[in-house]
């Protein structure tokens, strides 16, 4: 079974070496780790070309795991979310994993503060904060709901490689913990129920 | 021929005016706006109810036309992004506008600072900054292109309404008048391509 490894990580110094840990996890769970750089030696500084091989390992994956630590902000990166949106729509199985254990709005609270005006808190340029208690805007965890799926959240403890905070480690093995507990339950099924489609 | 309005438009304070302007601005062009907010009033506070409702629009919508101008840091909105990977994964027409004239790069150097040591330009955490001269992150734009879009920026001008800046009024114009003249042209067929798929 293919896992599509989407997230942040291909922005990091040693993004091959994380990668290529992530992938050696996968297969210590019994999975294929699909990893966006796996092939960019050839088309590195082609934005088109690296696209179409990232939606080209997304079509072989079975299953999306996306890196959703925040990125640049008090959200996820949004090519991984893009790519999170694009295999939702594919009905593939897809799955959440962050290192931040903060709620979006407590992040947002975080970085520019929030008022409580009104009927909604808002942030310093008077724009709605989303206030469900939820790791993401809501279009990313009801997406991972609707397909099934969880974001599963643990602190990362300090180790060697350089940014594991972004790399988010520990919460991905407890996804790929849960992931396989599932897969196993339902004896290989992993097709998508069309519940909420 | 309907248009889906995704966008951070929704966190607005006077996000339903906007929404009945955009609307409007998409009659004038001769086509229908979905605004995500048409049907909130009853599930207003439910957030699985507003994401099947979007995606419910989505699935309406022959074209998908997605405001990009960046929404709390260096990038678009993540659930805008979102909506946009849905789109392009089912093979709809996807357009993008944004009132923010600066490639991705320049508004990560804006807000973060970036360095030039090594062979890519890095942000403070060290993690690599896209310089393809693009709006935002690849998958983003080069997903557009591979629709047959285009993302459309004009910078707004000073108006009435609340946060124009951010509702770019000026840069959706732009994109629905390409959107007309592309539609007139190929005689009102509206399915995309498929090259790149």
């Amino acid at each position: 079974m293919k896992i599509y490894l989407g997230g942040p990580d291909v922005f990091v110094p040693n993004a091959r070496e994380v990668g290529q840990r992530k992938k050696e996890m996968c297969r210590a769970f019994g999975f294929e780790g699909l990893f966006p750089l796996d092939s960019e030696p050839e088309i590195a500084g082609d934005a088109i070309g690296i696209f179409r091989e990232n939606c080209g390992l997304m079509r072989q994956a079975d299953i999306g795991v996306f890196n959703l630590t925040p990125f640049r902000g008090p959200s996820a990166d949004v090519g991984t979310v893009f790519e999170l949106g694009f295999m939702f729509s594919s009905d593939k199985l897809i799955y959440g994993y962050s290192s931040d254990s903060r709620d979006y709005r407590e992040r947002v609270t975080a970085t520019f503060g929030v008022t409580e005006a009104g009927e909604r808190p808002r942030d310093p340029d008077t724009y709605a904060v989303e206030n469900f208690g939820w790791a993401d805007n809501l279009m990313i965890v009801a997406a991972i709901r609707e397909a099934g799926g969880v974001v599963t959240v643990a602190t990362e403890p300090r180790e060697e490689l350089v940014a594991p905070t972004l790399a988010a480690f520990a919460a991905f093995e407890a996804c790929l913990e849960i992931i396989k507990e599932r897969v196993g339950r339902v004896g290989g099924e992993i097709r998508r129920s069309s519940r909420g489609r």
